[in-house]
């Protein structure tokens, strides 16, 4: 029962997408054949001249149909319709999975159309660049990053599906959907939504300041700029579809930044030092962690 | 008259500090000779084994009196204070120059015990890493980054004074005070503010979820990390110093925040699609810049 997964298809040729199918290349496993659908044209013509993929399907039914392992590397507001049109054409016994950064939504976006055979095990790898489309794509983007599966058991497909995410080179965890939404929440979400709004707080400046804050762009605000240039479609669907995890974690910061902004009002200067003293054990745990 | 500094002074001997003392001894200026001074035995004794200085003095006076570059590298909250003490140290004929990252407080601090025959110009190199202390300095800190000097008017000492930072391997400007701390405000205190804020809001979460936001640190969270493992007391120093400029620009924060918090709460997907793209073009912009 703990076989390998023949047939592959990956729905969504961007970042994560087109990574899979890179990792998956340099594997160089002759066993393996794979299916790439992306609703673009053009991204489908785009990895198809990359050669990343056995064969680039024009429709995502072919894309479909044969697959054993059906990868859904869509943006999570596009999840509820693209599994809708597949659910029909999904193989008796076939695993679904997808690698959305919310997890609540998709589930209930996803299962509903999931038929009686098939398997939905939603995952999601946490690994990303600021870059997104299909020429943003490399194979080396899931090595010794955790790859979570969302399940309350552990099952033959879960296993499978695990072993399938520890050859692309991650670590796979699994975890509840809601956990990880909240843990989510906080240590990405919340982090873009704020490098978003500071790095639109700065582009309404006056015109002469904002130029100079670009000019001078100094560590920090250089670090959100990056963070904010991620991928609008799919931020904007992250904070739909996980807006209750992120509007508490919200709450929590909100109180916080109120805290300090009052001891810089107030100059207490003793408050602000035991505040920044604090957060430097979390780095060197995350240091510790091999996760920086 | 625009001669080259032959015996500079370093007071501070942190990244900074050490950062100028190692760019210096990179350059093999046999004419240079250096006098190094930090308040804390230790650190002069680290760089004393460095070897990056022709003297570490155990006496801040004797480090000052001969010196025609005095560069105060010190938290801009010690300034009044070492300010006071060299005083009547200066020789005369003597510039005097500050590395702090507030310029209206230091110029306060500071002017008011400048002799008459002493040229006191502050500046700030917008350089650095999260990193501090005296072993966190090295030689090419300052290449291709800019260094401000804070002047209305070009004059011979502040030619010179340019000509010493650029061969430090810094791009050279002149700003306002004013306008100094205006564009910092934005592009490093608050981001610093929000760095450590967040950091912080995550460490006060229950025991189980803290522990896996350190292990499953996503990129954002593992960049605020960073930025929130800077020096405490230099970080409580500058809040307390640039007040004024850091709560306008935190005001103008919170309440783009406010707004996309009340698009997120009303789920308006075209509204924060918007906020997301624009964001972009900035950050493009500063690569442009080569900034990045």
């Amino acid at each position: 029962m703990n076989q390998k997964f023949k047939k592959i298809s990956v729905i969504g040729l961007g970042l994560i997408g087109t990574s899979i199918l890179h990792a998956m290349t340099a594997n160089k496993d002759e066993e393996v054949t794979t299916f790439a659908y992306d609703i673009n044209p053009k991204h489908r013509n785009t990895v198809l001249n990359m050669q990343i993929a056995t064969f680039v399907c024009d429709n995502i039914h072919d894309a479909i149909s044969e697959a054993d392992l059906i990868i859904l590397s869509i943006p999570v507001g596009s999840m509820k319709t693209v599994a809708s049109v597949i659910s029909s054409s999904l193989k008796d016994g076939a695993v679904v999975t997808d690698t959305g950064s919310t997890k609540s939504s998709v589930i209930n976006d996803v299962y509903p159309f999931i038929p009686k055979n098939v398997f939905f095990i939603p995952s999601h790898p946490l690994a990303g660049t600021e870059y997104s489309g299909p020429k943003s794509g490399f194979s080396s983007l899931f090595e010794n990053r955790y790859w979570l599966i969302i399940s309350n058991k552990q099952t033959d497909q879960t296993k499978r599906l695990a072993n399938f995410f520890s050859n692309l080179g991650s670590i796979v965890e699994t975890v509840s959907a809601e956990y990880h939404d909240k843990i989510l929440a906080i240590t990405s979400h919340l982090p873009h939504l704020i490098a978003y709004t500071i790095v639109g707080t700065a582009s309404d400046l006056e015109a002469d300041l904002k130029n100079d804050v670009i000019k001078f762009s100094a560590s920090g605000f250089r670090d959100f700029t990056r963070i904010a240039a991620s991928d609008p479609i799919m931020w904007r669907d992250i904070f739909l579809n996980n807006s209750e995890a992120v509007l508490e974690m919200l709450q929590r910061f909100n109180e916080d930044l109120s805290d300090l902004q009052k001891a810089i009002r107030k100059k207490e200067g003793e408050k602000l030092h035991t505040f920044f003293s604090r957060t430097r054990s979390i780095r060197k745990k995350i240091i510790e962690a091999g996760q920086h």
